[in-house]
């Protein structure tokens, strides 16, 4: 068995979406050995990292992550590589991949994003189109490796397809070093109340 | 398949240890949908609810959360059954269980703990020779329903035993709707920077 592990650092230092400042996790000792014991405080955003949308985030009765069916978050997982797009991944790039996608599958969508050390906003993301060829295929889930599964489509068209449909997004996925093929996928969330999203550590696992 | 949840809510109402209050999470919105989505900012202890306590968290030169491979976070398991101890679950307990704990596995301990409401000093614990046992077992990682594996032991004799040999600890597992048995399990750390520990969702998988 062979464990990808498709998750950044978790870091003062570590990108962030758009760069922000704010967006930036804080960590602080809480406790050190001195007192008995290492213990830390940590503050960050539910976007944070490697992390999964859940339907509130652009929707106001969407569910709410810790409402989502575990189920939704593990399971038989395809890679696409669509590393020689430049701008955006369309309906016509998927359905021309070699690897056909299965009903409730998850789907991971690797990009040129992830060879970037700071945050690009001219990552490949998806378009609305392939928002709808995916949800026509009924998959589970979806994942990329950018911080953003769109840019700034001003209606957030991608999300709210995909989100309508209750299809969580995995987003800051590190891809880099997997290749396009057939894995388990596993990403389970914080079961945050009310919670929009939740950082997550993401794997892959070939058998 | 199925998939029991062992992680409790995240919210700033939860239970957390010794009921100190600084030790609660705090949720708060960083963006809402009439500015274009939800987002949130959480602000939370590195042993919150379910988590994983890496042997930083007592040890001075010990690995931190994200240097520990990931195999050691998931994989069989057993669950055995403490619910009738009251005080502290000691070598003979374990070895006189009826499931007999393989080199390479993981074990959780259900106690009676899950029934309070609130913190209970008076917790059940895994007592120093029951960590001992359990190292000359060869265990893999090691889990409870408490938020703490031991109580007030002034040299945190347990945790130090079960971390000097790189047997991660979880602790606030709910493993109330568990029965003693067999199963696979997983509880991925988010992969902070020099982390003591790391908040988790914990399940465990029935085939």
């Amino acid at each position: 068995m062979k464990i990808y592990d498709l998750s950044p650092e978790i870091s003062e230092e570590m990108i962030v979406y758009k760069d922000k400042a704010e967006k930036k996790p804080k960590i602080k000792a809480a406790r050190t050995l001195k007192e008995g014991s290492n213990e830390s405080r940590i503050e960050l955003d539910s976007h944070t990292g490697s992390h999964v949308d859940a339907p509130y985030h652009m929707l106001e009765n969407g569910k709410t992550i810790e409402k989502i069916p575990l189920e939704k978050f593990m399971g038989k997982c395809i890679v696409l590589d669509f590393t020689k797009i430049k701008n955006s991944i369309t309906k016509n790039n998927i359905k021309n991949s070699e690897i056909k996608i299965k009903k409730n599958g998850i789907v991971l969508l690797k990009t040129k994003n992830k060879s970037e050390r700071s945050f690009n906003q001219n990552f490949t993301y998806l378009d609305k189109s392939g928002a709808e060829y995916l949800v026509s295929k009924k998959i589970k889930a979806v994942g990329i490796d950018s911080l953003g599964i769109e840019r700034n489509q001003p209606e957030h068209e991608t999300h709210k397809i995909l989100l309508r449909n209750n299809i969580p997004i995995f987003e800051g996925l590190d891809l880099s070093k997997v290749n396009q093929g057939r894995y388990f996928f596993h990403g389970l969330p914080l079961k945050i109340r009310k919670g929009d999203a939740s950082p997550v550590r993401a794997v892959l696992i070939m058998e």
